[in-house]
């Protein structure tokens, strides 16, 4: 969205579909296309909320042929809490009939979701990614690294990040402390702060489930592969197993949710 | 420091003396000059530390009659915790025969010690400072941000970090989202904030204290007067007293130290 110029949102779907679609086709979109700065603003959904509301709340763009899904919003614990684009990924990582499970969706701003195959219960977002990319480009911990991948440094982050309660803004001091007293090699430095990050994701995340009564339910991971696999490995380590969903969740979720919007047969 | 080129701390500092000090002049430093990109890499002395063993571990910088004062290492809980600086002004917010309190550094990284006037039992490094700016310049907050200052939404930020158990990564999403809903307005998000680190900092801190039967001391803040009033402000909406201690801490513990080890009168 970020490369679609402010009113450049037909040429850009049309220079991608080229001239191979056959007349009378129904189109269906999700994520940023729908915020404020996409395509058409469409308004959150409150949760919980089922398959059937979504599909009944898509928003046509103007008198196109283009549907938008609606992003989500919750309200638990005090604060407003949003999603766009992983509610269509959620509904898409769930068979129709899948019981009430939680999906993880690793990145940028991470989602922990409640969902079954009907609909999404509600869900809250860790800064994670945004958090490891601000800290690694911009802060002394960054310049404390160099170039390389290290598992065992990866692990020990996560150890620590899951088992403190000391705060995460002085659980991180750790990193610059470990590299300043050797215990930590320079090549090592980026994937401690990964993990340390992840694990106080998972530390939280778990209590979020705890306050649901929901902290023996299945867990599966949807998104990008490597993401996937870190976090997979992060959660074995807090002795929490999980399965990693499809790689195409959100084509799968487009395609159940045009189903029950009746787009398509 | 960051403005002495590499070996040019001499040069520097006789630039600053001028030519109006007397022979024999004895001088003492402390902070970064002490650092290994420093003037001399003085090591770090183990906490507790007292003013006696501080001013018996001052390094001499080769046969020039500047010493350096050491930093202070602690390491409680699983890592080690540094600090180069604030040891001295620690010394010298306490006068002659003061007793045990809480001296907080707010700051890029905060400090927390315990400390009396005969030294400094332990401390704890929060990056509070460095989380604000990094995520003020470089993430999706701080572009949701407009210029003004808003003590409501430092308030309300600073009540939602120290209430909220949820985790700091996902607290601090609440400043994208209540932002996106229009329940802060744009002036007020750099300000929420801050409240809200300031606020966990807090919440962190007091933890730290009450796992060393030591929540019921004293606290008094040195450092920068206007992030004292903003540390004094946010610790009396949690309840908590402290007083601002000199603005010439630095100075005074220098002095404190200097005397120690016979250097003045």
């Amino acid at each position: 969205m970020q490369n679609v110029p402010v009113g450049g949102f037909r040429a850009a779907l049309e220079a991608l579909l080229g001239a191979d679609w056959p007349v009378g086709s129904s189109f269906l979109a999700c994520g940023m296309v729908g915020s404020r700065q996409g395509w058409l603003e469409v308004p959150y959904l409150d949760c919980p909320a089922d398959l059937a509301a979504l599909a009944a709340a898509l928003a046509r763009v103007g008198d196109t042929a283009i549907s938008i899904v609606p992003g989500l919003i919750s309200h638990d614990d005090g604060v407003p809490d949003v999603m766009r684009g992983e509610e269509t990924q959620i509904l898409g990582a769930l068979e129709d009939g899948a019981a009430r499970r939680v999906i993880i969706l690793p990145g940028t701003h991470s989602k922990w979701a409640l969902a079954s195959a009907s609909g999404i219960e509600t869900f809250a977002t860790f800064m994670t990614g945004e958090l490891y990319g601000v800290l690694r480009e911009h802060s002394i911990l960054g310049r404390l690294a160099s170039e390389g991948a290290d598992a065992a440094a990866f692990e020990r982050g996560v150890r620590f990040g899951v088992q403190s309660d000391i705060g995460l803004s002085r659980a991180l001091f750790s990193t610059r402390t470990l590299a300043l007293t050797g215990a930590l090699a320079p090549a090592g430095v980026a994937d401690y702060l990964s993990g340390l990050l992840i694990g106080a994701e998972i530390a939280a995340g778990h209590r979020w489930l705890e306050e649901r009564a929901a902290q023996a339910l299945p867990i599966t991971i949807v998104g990008d592969a490597m993401l996937c696999t870190r976090y997979r490995r992060a959660l074995a380590l807090a002795g929490v197993d999980a399965d990693v969903g499809p790689g195409d969740a959100a084509a799968r979720g487009l395609w159940r949710i045009a189903r029950q919007a009746r787009l398509v047969a």
